[in-house]
């Protein structure tokens, strides 16, 4: 970079600049499905969306009158840099009651949402130039996040027979010789998929063994429709593991997640939040307390069964119209389709979806480049009338 | 990195690891004040805190309100990457009303706090190794920041008689060939020294002509004791600015702040936003809409003349003592004094003085490089008679 930007004749002064860690990020192709969506609507078609990713339900009605309690007070200062004392506690005796056990709260960061979360670890992970595993298909954030932290996002195909997942020989065979960082995910995005808890210990662990960092995304635990959530932290103490108010709390625009980290970076950690970010959310904070509270426990868990009637009615549905759905959607509130049977171009199939039936859904070379010309990722955060009429419209366009 | 961590026989996992981007950020000694502010207290002691950079009024009561009513529709959702439109409007309406300059929304994000505005402009202005130069003393932050995301702080000292400030001419001397990148902040943290308007034009319009990137904090803005504030936006479209709610607007706790790109940017910008934190808060986005409201801005000028008192009193005091204040602070709620008369050694004498006379205040070294044992920072965040109390315990403390 010392050549003088104004020498190169280039046209912008973004490109005059050069290169900058914004340049590997791509949008996403869903904003442009969102984009036409919304100009569909506004000409007056009606749109079926089942392409985003937030919960349709409201913040649960007692984490809403905690935030209402608090505000009477008047004092929304800063909170401690690694969040307050008394929700990290909390979160470590959920971590007891819920899966059988116990964080110390010294180990639990408060953070702006997951991205918050996800910030803290991969500054205490990454050097310039290091290697990220990274499932393909995934949450296409991840990439973007290593990029913005100079390293190297390392695509791992990860296989349908293996539910979508990474496991400790696909990360043996990918490492590259260096010291192992991934980042994990179970319920995934896009793929809705469960990592079976063997594969979980024996990756956790496997990790521990190279003395390599493992960040374990469980950002979707509590919407999981076959048996009790398993977190990493069951596996071993050695694990960075990112969770989340935003979905089965269903407190989205609150912004709140959590990190919670080995006990030997927490001084690392707790300095790198000190100045990324000073504190999470005040409010949303004094808020989430009241999201562990019997009462909010109990409309959460109406919600889950709402959440697995959905995902049974359109992971069935999907099927007799003929897309295959190749690993089971066992989790968050995903199908990832296979719609080979209709064409060898999902995204040129979600855009005609969109324009002639009106249902939007997310291509998959969103999520990657493993064969993303056969996926579609159908988001079910709609109830079941509005599903039927998806199914409906979709059973139409494709003449079935 | 090709090394395997468990050869080097190191001790912690965090060291086996090796050197990753965290390693470059340094603990804030006032942590250490504060912590020990705080346990003297807990043993009964009486501290006066002079050492916190947060304003003690409560957020002001129409925003508290705009709150509240926005929470009783229970519907917290994400917002827009950017922000809300409204807001993002209104923002740039308060430039024209403020400053005197229209500011397109196009070119407006909200984001979690000043410090998410940093974190973007930081993506889009840096590659690995890329210099940025930072004025000696500074805020600490920056260059943590900068380390994160991979460049090279540059500290650029600046001298009391150009009010601590970067100009023109110091950045053709520092940038070292490069095309210049630079974070300029006025009123500044520490020095409370406000950029006069014909230096900021200057290094607005040699930014630009160098086409060099120019991000200029402006946190503090609102807070200035001799005339309005000026903004860079008054001098060329191609510059940053990052601002917040935080300081002059008393919203600390609601973490929420924006910043301004140049139109070239903004695309590249929006996709950085939608990765690292998908949305700034939205309960904090619809209660600052009433901080532009006539109720709530009349209070802010109210706390404005109080910030002022406290600053005419202060100084004074302090000189009165024998302190030294080589440029006005003339605005934020800083004083940055030099205590050369009684010390040669601004840390040690914070720590006596805290301990012997109960007054907790910063040491230099906090801010820099640049002689900062002569120094210690003021934050005159708390009410007069409290600021007396602290006078009084500090001319006994010097046997003044």
């Amino acid at each position: 970079m010392n050549r003088r930007p104004h020498e190169a004749g280039q046209a912008t002064r973004e490109a005059e600049h050069g290169r900058c860690l914004a340049d590997g990020i791509r949008p996403f192709h869903v904003m442009a499905i969102l984009a036409r969506a919304k100009a569909l609507e506004a000409s007056g078609r009606s749109i079926v969306h089942l392409e985003i990713g937030e919960p349709d339900f409201p913040t649960p009605e007692p984490v809403n009158a905690a935030a209402t309690r608090f505000l009477s007070g008047g004092q929304v200062r800063y909170t401690p840099a690694a969040g307050l004392p008394e929700l990290r506690e909390r979160i470590g005796r959920y971590y007891a009651e819920r899966y059988g056990t116990g964080v110390s709260p010294q180990r639990i960061f408060l953070t702006p949402g997951a991205s918050g979360a996800f910030s803290l670890a991969l500054a205490v992970a990454l050097a310039p130039g290091r290697r990220v595993m990274l499932a393909d298909p995934g949450y296409p954030c991840y990439s973007n996040f290593v990029h913005l932290y100079s390293g190297e996002p390392h695509a791992v195909p990860v296989r349908a027979a293996h539910d979508f997942h990474l496991d400790a020989d696909l990360c043996r065979t990918h490492c590259g010789g260096e010291v192992p960082v991934a980042i994990s995910a179970s319920p995934s995005n896009p793929t809705g998929t469960v990592m079976r808890a063997a594969v979980l210990r024996e990756l956790v662990q496997w990790f521990e063994a190279e003395q390599g960092i493992l960040i374990s995304d469980e950002i979707y635990h509590g919407l999981e429709y076959g048996g009790r959530p398993v977190s990493a932290l069951e596996f071993g103490d050695h694990v960075f593991v990112v969770n989340s108010f935003s979905k089965y709390f269903g407190m989205t625009g609150w912004r709140l997640g959590w990190l919670v980290v080995p006990e030997a970076y927490a001084a690392a950690v707790e300095r790198v939040a000190q100045n990324i970010f000073i504190s999470a959310p005040t409010l949303s904070q004094y808020a989430a307390l009241a999201a562990f509270s019997e009462a909010c426990l109990a409309e959460l868990e109406r919600r889950r069964r709402a959440f697995e009637a959905r995902r049974d009615f359109l992971w069935g549905e999907l099927v007799k119209l003929g897309f295959g759905v190749p690993a089971p959607p066992s989790g968050a509130f995903y199908i990832y389709a296979d719609c080979s049977a209709f064409t060898d171009d999902s995204a040129e199939f979600a855009a005609r979806l969109l324009e002639q039936a009106g249902v939007a859904v997310t291509p998959g070379k969103d999520f990657g480049t493993q064969s993303p010309e056969r996926y579609l990722r159908f988001a079910y955060t709609a109830d079941i009338p509005v599903l039927q009429e998806a199914v409906e419209r979709i059973r139409r366009f494709v003449g079935g």
